[in-house]
């Protein structure tokens, strides 16, 4: 029994989720917000080497990169909203949508600046969504 | 406190991995083979849903976004081999190469077909990287 | 009829063309429903072409190009809540997030089906958030 | 002054919106010249702004995304040139090929510079190529 | 013996490798037919590979990987027209035009169907602009 | 004069065309390492022009133009690796793995410098892989 499967095996029990979920357009049913804050903290690590360096060439690859990233929470979030939510969530959960929207503008406004606030903000924002995602799962 | 943070602080507190980590080519440091896994899940949960089908349509579709799944895969875990790991890591595990080489294959074998047992063998083959992945993380 | 379709009959009338606008990441300020409009009667094109066939080989092309038109359709929706509309915007019309959370939900289930009632009331959707757009631009 | 500029001024006299056309591969025989206008617009933005701005980071920004949608004003019209135009077109409009060959090399040349006289050029060259198709279409 | 198999076995018992030159948008001056080429062999071999199985799903894949090949031989045709191409050359070569226009048109008609014949059609119409753009490079 | 213009001038002289081979993922059964050179030579020739040039807005597109030309490298090389090499190969090149993590490993390093000794290497790395890759083909 390797680790990973002992844990897992502890965490069910405890009705917790561990590994990370993934989602398809079939649907496969499979979704996570895991996805969302990967490339969120990838952002936040970007702004901080690119703060770090005075670099010209390691700069311009940061923004570049730091551009795919959070088109990449934009995207993963945007797939969440639409694609796992349902009406009864809303019902329940009634500021969904702003929670969503706030979020991804986040993620947007991260591509302008490499203000590390901003991406403790967008990390904050993904956490308070996997609350509600992971509330809706139990 | 959320219920992320609390069951963060539990695993950081036993040293074990909870949230998943991602990697860009900055490199931004941030890795992690559940990326790779949460694509398998999804190219297991495709395989049953096109098994139970009998709608052309339907097994269309499922055959073509397993196709994309598996792509996935094997990108993810190309990244983790050649970006992550370092020649010290090989020097500890010297099987490393074949993991990564026998796990891709069989992400490239779960293009051609719906039978459920070569994605469970490429789970048990990514959760064995992952295996070593966090034993060099400790 | 709203005012959207009575110009566009009034155009269709005249041959005559219609600019459109788009949008980018920067954000260089265009932005313009009729990219989602233009993908979205492409879905409809396609599901009345795969419905005409009995072609298998044709149906498996109609259906993985209608699977790329629909995401199209989901990211240009995306982008336009996310980017364009401003907390302003959601004060007037309060509806805003319903709007769009219904008009992605269409294009994703448009992946499910060659049902063209499906692709039409998407088109429709997406009328509605153009009347809501072009007010806000007045 | 051509049709399409004497209808868009038009139009924005009356704030109103237009709609546009799109192509797949089906094909679904929906083509549009504004889909590579659309990126053009976005292109002469996205110079003025860059031009504005003496920060680095929103330069390379800037840059970054012209090179973008350069590509995709040149994807849009080899789409339009190669699935749209028959061999009958070419008979009545000898300068086709031209047409496009230099509204593409434009929209290259567009990526290496801000100068914002190359594309307004090749917003002319496209409102040219517009003036073609639509007469096709009558 | 192919022509290719013999130049194979002859440079690699002189261990010279046979370079193959590419394009990018900067551009770095590096371009060739073999790009194209390459896909449209693909294209060929996986028309062969579908016609002779009678497994739904295999025809499914080889039908959507297809697609994908035929819009690469189309790409980088039309990079090589719009890129590499300059007007000296086509006061030389009158039907150069001509020759992208059919071959891309040609890699079109190869998503439609699984006739060889196109395919090889396609391979003669990419060997002709072969000839024409080595000739250039003398 | 080079020995591939020498033998491009002889083929042309011939009429022959240089064929080169791709991969797909049905598999096709049309593999090359030329795919992989191609964008070696494309990175290092980026490098030289981002060098020899003191012009902002250019050197931010060599970057970001090196960026995805290296990435290509990457994913042809991992290709190569994981698709088209068997385990009887790896019986006979017991070094097979080594030659792709580190040339993978290397187009990773030019993503992060203009040094071009860097793309030397990689490239003579390449051609290490074709060396082995042909010898397989005999």
């Amino acid at each position: 029994m390797t680790i990973r499967t002992r844990l897992s095996a502890l965490l069910t029990a405890h009705g917790t989720p561990l590994t990370a979920h993934a989602h398809c357009d079939l649907p496969c049913g499979v979704y996570d917000p895991a996805q969302a804050r990967i490339e969120a903290q990838s952002v936040k690590a970007i702004m901080e080497k690119h703060n770090a360096s005075s670099d010209e060439d390691f700069r311009v690859r940061a923004n570049l990169i730091k551009e795919e990233r959070c088109e990449l929470v934009k995207h993963h979030l945007w797939v969440l909203w639409t694609d796992y939510f349902k009406p009864e969530h809303l019902a329940t959960y009634g500021n969904l949508h702003d929670l969503f929207w706030k979020a991804t503008k986040s993620a947007g406004e991260a591509k302008k600046t490499n203000d590390v606030a901003v991406a403790d903000r967008l990390l904050e924002e993904i956490d308070g969504i996997a609350d509600v995602f992971w509330a809706t799962k139990k």
